[in-house]
């Protein structure tokens, strides 16, 4: 196959925070992916959920209250519906912007699981934070239910769970599959669905994996040629939120590992994003990152922004 | 390829009304698709999922009550979650069944919408009866809202969906390109999302397509070699649930088509059994249709127990 292959990571941007909002925003997100399939890219699309597995997690609790004869549902049922919800809306939004240029191709969504280590360290000391804010009752709710909770002066509580590292895609052979016809997938969806290996089973953790962790290991287990990672900043900046604050066009993978290493980015925004970045390229040495934004990323094509990362 | 294909279409008993029940529902389902690949058999995989989507839009109702901020999801969204929702358990059980006999088989969902036609007559007359048992005063929510309900005396009111015919399988080719690859793949979940198509987009319609008739479609789709419709009962009854209830081991296609004809079969239950038999054989002549329970599947593949309908 001569095409190129790619991994796009997607952002809560690319999605909105409501069922509304999100049938909005991925009719943008649809535009930019469907310049990526008409700059000849087989696009393998993971995506963000934190704003759409807590609005459904929610929704079950609220579920329990009324009718108590329902058994909770984990979080890993809320996530497995997540990735059914918001994979439901990409995969149409897509197939109806490259109908309207011209292109049928086949778009689908795999569910999927990934396979996390029950002994990560993440487990210890919960980071990722997730969902929307809450007042000061409902955030003691959380805790007494066993949950972590993070408290934004004068926002409200926000909750955080683990975000352990991605082991394995379960189910990386169909992805292959289809990435290999030349087929855009959506797969690993809010960074997959996180599983625990118990013998031959598979339980569902309390957890959330950073999708832009999982858009790493994607690329490296399918080799991809690029990885692309959109998100809500242009490109990568040196002393980011400063005065200082400047554009970098592009990274060795060695620079990046310094940066990491002095702890030049930002837990759980900018840093998944790097050790994506080093992840992919200790595997595929050939390959390519880029970093940039929705509305960027035709120009970033260009070489005209977006922070480019290779070996 | 030389394997047999195979859609399995699994009723409502194969997956239990609450995410408890389901899991535990799931695990003797997945003995018997696994004894169905230990045959030699690839399998496509499709499913109810009535009590899912119902629980689903009941919480997604409950959180707009207390979380006014949200908007409305509709019907579509719910079936997308539900897909996401039994497929994750389903293919998580299948895969522990057959490691567990030692076959390394990827098992994976793909999220399905079917186009339906906006003028079907079903939607003028729904017939599918969906959700649990409700008292009056939530019946009459319903029927403000919109929908219809029907009256079971002594028993409560269930809500009734149109059921249009399905015409076309928006993620066929995806489906396909995992069956040649002889991978199991779980699709057409609830029968698919139903959609309507506005020139380019894809609609979400307020219905719900029979599992059976999806199923037939699908077996047509990929020229499969059979059609095992899994239900509550082993096989097809003449006169069932009188006196003179006696089973019927085999049928031919045009023994069907006088038996829907003469409306021997109830409209919701083994009707679109039936017309799913017609769908399929009319398409692949040389195909056979088994319809038995789950814990007959076994017999019935050794000819000792089901209905058997070839043309």
């Amino acid at each position: 196959m001569s095409k190129k292959k790619v991994v796009v990571s997607l952002g809560h941007d690319a999605l909105g925070y409501t069922t509304g909002a999100q049938k909005d925003a991925v009719r943008v997100t649809a535009r930019a992916l469907a310049d990526l399939v008409e700059a000849d890219y087989q696009l393998t699309i993971t995506h963000s959920n934190g704003p759409q597995v807590s609005m459904i997690h929610k929704a079950m609790t609220e579920l329990r209250r009324v009718y108590t004869d329902y058994t909770p549902a984990p979080m890993c049922v809320c996530s497995a519906m997540s990735q059914g919800y918001v994979g439901y809306d990409i995969q149409n939004a897509l197939r109806g912007e490259l109908l309207g240029r011209g292109i049928s191709r086949p778009v689908s969504t795999i569910l999927t699981q990934v396979t996390v280590d029950p002994y990560d360290d993440a487990f210890y000391e919960p980071t990722k934070v997730i969902g929307r804010y809450m007042a000061r009752e409902d955030a003691e709710m959380e805790i007494k239910k066993g949950n972590y909770v993070r408290e934004y002066p004068g926002k409200g509580f926000r909750r955080v769970v683990a975000a352990p590292k991605p082991i394995d895609i379960v189910e990386i052979e169909a992805i292959r599959t289809l990435a290999e016809a030349d087929q855009v997938v959506i797969a690993c969806g809010g960074g997959g669905i996180p599983v625990i290996e118990q013998q031959r089973a598979l339980k569902g953790a309390s957890a959330v994996i950073e999708k832009d962790s999982i858009a790493g290991l994607l690329a490296a287990e399918l080799g991809s040629d690029e990885l692309i990672i959109l998100t809500g900043v242009e490109c990568v900046y040196r002393d980011f939120g400063t005065d200082r604050q400047t554009p970098i066009p592009s990274m060795t993978l060695g620079e990046v590992r310094e940066a990491v290493a002095e702890g030049r980015f930002e837990a759980g925004t900018m840093l998944p994003k790097m050790e994506a970045a080093v992840t992919y390229l200790e595997k595929v040495p050939g390959g390519r990152v880029l970093i940039t934004s929705m509305a960027r990323v035709k120009d970033a094509l260009m070489g005209r922004a977006g922070t480019v990362i290779t070996v």
